[in-house]
């Protein structure tokens, strides 16, 4: 059973990784430890830069008791002009437990897990998707709201390049949200509409969550200095106003301060649940490590 | 006791290890664990990138039970000037269990095999040997055709700069083999004289090994474009049907597809045993790990 | 409990951590293992290059049992532009149970720690301190002179950019050591006063610890050769004949041979600790990941 898109999953098996994703929050917390994957070795193949989301799966797979075997994309075969497909058939005649994967090219996870046999887990594949993002981001707003249904999603900034708005304009809806995307009009794609401006996005939003933009693309695709882009599009304070009383505050990471978003408003313990969204991506990973490999005890 | 090359090898160790390679590779398909080196630390040092090998020996210690530690050359002190031999003094006074160890300059495992107190594992070393690789080749050789004595194998393209080719000539031959190396005259050293063409090297060859060309060495070198050097010194159907009958087909990766090696012949499920050599890799550094720690319980 | 700097321990503390260090120390060479640390999670950041303090980590870890993971610089977010604050904030949602920390800059490892709420270890920031390589050296002392009061220790080289020798400078004259500091007028830097020439310095001390100077500063602020440096202010047989008779000689590593130190002074096996240092070092780790994690039991 693969992981690589939102549309892979069932309604039940979301709903099943959500509650399971709670569980491990909870034990975690509680400074419990499992033996659930003992013995089990997880490859975590990074063909593009990642901190937190290759910690995180690293630090899921020890706390389930597997080994996790990193690879970086400075030692691959790449370089040496490998097709991704005999990666693949190297890396499954190997046998890992799991196979976590994170490619700079859509759908290159997709092209890995047709040919192994064991599970393929996609960690970020270019501008597609980013499916335990998603999910860990479902788990947070449901830690924080209590439910889904009903709420108001409002997802800010470079909608254009971002898997992590892919997937959650995919997962949030199923799960009964009104997603809203929104950003400076060059970066609204064609396939995923936007909803006017981010302040017409953030009117009456349950949830804010900013993307971050590249640096890059501030001069390039939008002529902005990031104190311009900050005040047209990034989430200050007379913005964030707009939105619902309790509304809260996501982010997936890392954030450009001063340019997506105001420094007090990523550092208010109120609103801001971007610490969360990090503990709980551990939590939803340990879920998707187990579902992955047979499902939960 | 060290493995730096096949030539440290009575024929009783050789043996030894090609059929625990054989059990592991039973067990591990059998979904079998091994706690035979629980609490053990291997060092796995890559002065050199790799992606297959370094994978390979992570798994095969895991598989184990041992802990793996993972040093890639970015982070050496190699930069800073440090000598091998202090490089390796460092290591030996942290005393790990294993040192495998890979780097690009001939005899360097040697050198430091002669200081550490405990083994080394030669993963390669410039153009001198790769013992693990021959050793897996010769294990998937047995697997295959159920011997090794009497079959004709040739080993074809860059014998110059293929340590793969240098452990493979050592050791085939003394299980009974007949190994023909050929390749671009620019690309066969004095003193592993080739058997001639591509072409005659094949001729009733029951293995048919080719080795990877770097594509700085097709136009430096040989001047070939790729699609000449495959028509010219390339394992294509025409070439293969000079073979054998049932002649296999392996390549130690990464491929250069269209290069070395005709797409539909490393794909033909029939013939290539690609795919098993990187398996039994695992298998076959599960032996060595352990034979190099004490030898097989 | 955080292990920021020398001057966060007690006394009783370094004592406690020197005894158990040597405890470690025994039980290694003995061939013990220990699972005091089973099922721990030890974050190993560098955002610096090392090989031998990233690997003596990793494997004090894994002498305990923990598992380790690693995060080189290249993989970082650091390079995105987050802030230290916000990397700590990831990393502390992660929840590690302890977070082994190198910085280039002064005063990071402080950052993050008080950001983080399970312990950090600073494993060397820019040229503040590196406790634990002060501590490894003085269980070195300790171990072959079996006292560290009223021993004379003369650390010599470039204390301007040693972290080595700010921590030691603290440590030592706390265990009753003298220290006198030497180097070139321009590598002696306002705050840490040097004892006159090394000539001076090394007169009759019973450690001769000698620092590396990077080969871009003899040039760019010496105008020094190796050679030229190596006469004027590295360790030779001359020099060293002016010390204690019984004198040892350390070395932080990695070596500059011919530069700071003469290869027959750091072969001498009478003389030299310098592998003792390194294999106290794993021991003192493993003293201090049991240090902050909850102390020894």
């Amino acid at each position: 059973m693969d992981l690589l898109s939102i549309d892979s999953l069932s309604d039940g098996q979301i709903a099943a990784i959500l509650d399971r994703a709670d569980h491990w929050f909870d034990r975690t917390r509680a400074g419990d430890r499992s033996d659930a994957l003992a013995g089990r070795i997880v490859f975590n193949l990074f063909y593009e830069n990642s901190t937190r989301t290759a910690m995180s799966f690293a630090t899921a797979s020890h706390r389930l008791g597997a080994s996790s075997i990193a690879l970086s994309v400075e030692h691959s075969s790449v370089k040496k002009g490998e097709t991704l497909e005999d990666t693949a058939r190297t890396l499954n005649a190997m046998r890992p437990d799991v196979t976590v994967f994170r490619h700079r090219d859509n759908g290159a996870p997709a092209i890995v897990a047709a040919i192994m046999d064991t599970p393929v887990i996609n960690a970020g594949d270019g501008t597609n998707e980013h499916p335990t993002q998603a999910l860990l981001d479902a788990a947070t707003i449901r830690r924080r709201f209590g439910r889904i249904e009903g709420l108001k999603v409002a997802i800010c900034g470079d909608i254009r390049h971002s898997r992590v708005a892919r997937s959650n304009a995919k997962l949030l809806p199923r799960l009964g949200a009104e997603v809203r995307l929104a950003g400076p009009p060059e970066l609204i794609p064609p396939d995923l509409p936007g909803s006017g401006s981010v302040d017409q996005a953030i009117e009456g939003a349950d949830v804010v969550m900013m993307l971050r933009v590249q640096r890059e693309r501030l001069e390039a695709d939008l002529g902005d200095s990031p104190g311009e882009y900050l005040a047209r599009h990034g989430l200050n304070a007379e913005r964030l106003a707009k939105a619902a009383m309790n509304a809260a505050v996501m982010h997936p990471g890392p954030m450009n301060r001063g340019v997506e978003i105001e420094d007090r408003i990523a550092d208010d313990p109120e609103r801001s649940l971007i610490a969360l969204q990090v503990e709980m991506g551990v939590a939803v990973r340990m879920a998707c490590l187990e579902f992955v490999t047979g499902g939960f005890a």
